[in-house]
């Protein structure tokens, strides 16, 4: 496959280790970065270093870039504002950056030589991202939009805008970080042992102490899962009622039928019925290891009428972080192949591995 | 994705099997399966139900159809004959076959509406699969060619035909059994944690108790990777001195350091160098249990510098055959979609998976 240049939308936590990855394969081009401050633009691929250095200990996290918060998947950056410093803020600190009063736009006018949009953009309001795919498709892009999101309902916004996006040629892929991103995939794989699926049990570990302050976003939004509260109530929470949740934990929170997408995905992709899987895990906000080690776990019965259980497991040592961008990344790659076959509309993880 | 419409050439365990396997999914439309005495064609789909029914028990093992061989992988039928009976013999025990001297040109002279072709042929000389890949190209063939092979010699014999298959405008596809097409599958999967990958290391276990008579050329091409001997003279062993080297290990052979595919393709798609991948495992002959389990384990660096090792496993119930028939299938569509999509040329397994 050709070279492919991408962009990503937030220079949070993702936005930044995305393009940090993406040095490590030399199929991928980043051509644009953007916050909400300004862009950096270059065909000929940006100075991912320079990029980093110059905007390190100066990324701008309040509302409109910051980063994405996925419960034991992607990492969201608190709207604090606490790294901000320096004449530049956010991504104009950088020399390959230029202000902007309307940076989403400066990427959609390039959009032409830009294969897939990385939207790693925060995502307090549930139609964030969709109204985002909203102006990329007012202002004719045709390409891959691509989302680290976890959020059943977002999917939904975003199946509603299938025809347009079939319309206008672009290929969005959803949830693409580690769960459900790397997880369904995992799913889909272990599937393919089985002509029918029961039973898919995906169950998470994270540790996050050091990680803490920066991620309280995704503690949040953790919280939300929890029985006594939503998303709503959970990001009404201040913060000291946020850290009266964790005490009555003792810092270490379990979650079980987590409403997740994995589910709604894997469904999609035929894999199994949604009401069939069932997600879970523990979140430690004071030590680093993991309390629990990630496993996919998928039940089916074979061709020839065995039932087995075929698992993955993630090594406790790779982050959260980890196991977001490589992923991303290579969904985002898969995406561009689907959108150079002419392939538009929606796409979770899990409809685009390999199946039968 | 549109419908897909694939034949099968060869009519034993593995072309039955996935005929049988691709009644679950709608999208897949077996049109052709032919062995060396005939050919049967419909498409509107071919009667799976019938063709397997009316060839049950009636199965010619002898040399140009029958089974492939793949240790730890796909099932071979031993060129044994046993099971052929009856007036018409293999496929033409069918009411939808035709006797023809050359049923694979039947196939080909039909191709421009067949997307996806599985080689489930035997493989007793290297280079067999090659020439049936030689007479597509010259019989005009554009499409998917995909086996279930896992010889790194036969890789190398198709990728000498790279540029044929370029003009031709074939997509090949080879290795997509379970391995090294599952198990590589896994490993690439379980590589996007990682930055750097370490070492891969593929450990598969099989009971062949029930199994046994009908897969002798699969134990015979595994003793082929013991230290003693190699495939010409694991060939030339009489059914009595493959009892002894049998005998020799009480019905348990275990297999070290084994000459496979996995490691070529696993460096082919860029996941880690082929030195640092190592395929071993167990063949019980004696019991149906599977003696370990298989097990794909990925070691690597993560991009924060942690070392972590990411695994795979096969549910021990999971027979040879569905670990199989479900993945070569799968491979087939996403080869259909390369082709669709001007890609081709040979690839293996892992580079149809999504992967930055």
């Amino acid at each position: 496959m050709n070279d492919i240049t991408f962009a990503v939308l937030g220079t949070g936590g993702i936005g930044r280790r995305t393009l940090e990855v993406s040095q490590h394969t030399d199929e991928l081009t980043p051509v644009a970065a953007c916050d909400r401050h300004g862009a950096a633009v270059d065909f000929d691929g940006l100075d991912v270093e320079e990029l980093l250095a110059a905007t390190e200990g100066n990324i701008d996290s309040g509302p409109g870039d910051g980063d994405v918060a996925t419960d034991g998947g992607a990492v969201a950056d608190a709207p604090s504002g606490v790294k901000q410093h320096g004449e530049s803020v956010g991504v104009v600190a950088s020399e390959q950056a230029t202000p902007s009063d309307d940076p989403i736009q400066a990427i959609i006018d390039r959009g032409d030589r830009i294969d897939a949009v990385l939207l790693a953009l925060p995502n307090y309001e549930h139609d964030f991202i969709p109204r985002v795919a909203d102006r990329f498709l007012e202002g004719g892009y045709s390409g891959v939009l691509i989302d680290v999101l976890k959020r059943s309902r977002v999917i939904e916004m975003l199946d509603e805008r299938g025809e347009a996006f079939d319309d206008a040629g672009i290929t969005f892929v959803c949830g693409a970080g580690a769960t459900p991103g790397l997880l369904t995939g995992a799913a889909t794989l272990a599937a393919q042992s089985f002509v029918e699926v029961t039973d898919v049990d995906i169950w998470w570990g994270v540790g996050l102490k050091s990680g803490y302050e920066d991620n309280r976003g995704t503690v949040r939004e953790d919280i939300a899962h929890l029985p006594e509260y939503d998303i709503e109530t959970a990001r009404d929470l201040s913060e000291s009622e946020l850290e009266a949740v964790i005490d009555d934990h003792d810092g270490v929170i379990e979650f079980e039928d987590m409403e997740h997408a994995d589910d709604v995905l894997l469904e999609r992709a035929g894999v199994c019925d949604a009401e069939d899987v069932s997600v879970g895990g523990i979140l430690d906000v004071r030590r680093d290891e993991k309390p629990t080690t990630t496993t996919v776990s998928v039940t089916g019965r074979t061709f020839d009428g065995e039932t087995a259980t075929n698992t993955f497991e993630l090594g406790d040592a790779t982050s959260m972080e980890a196991n977001v961008n490589g992923p991303a990344l290579g969904y985002l790659k898969t995406g561009v192949r689907r959108n150079r076959a002419d392939e538009y509309g929606v796409f979770g993880p899990a409809e685009l591995m390999p199946r039968f």
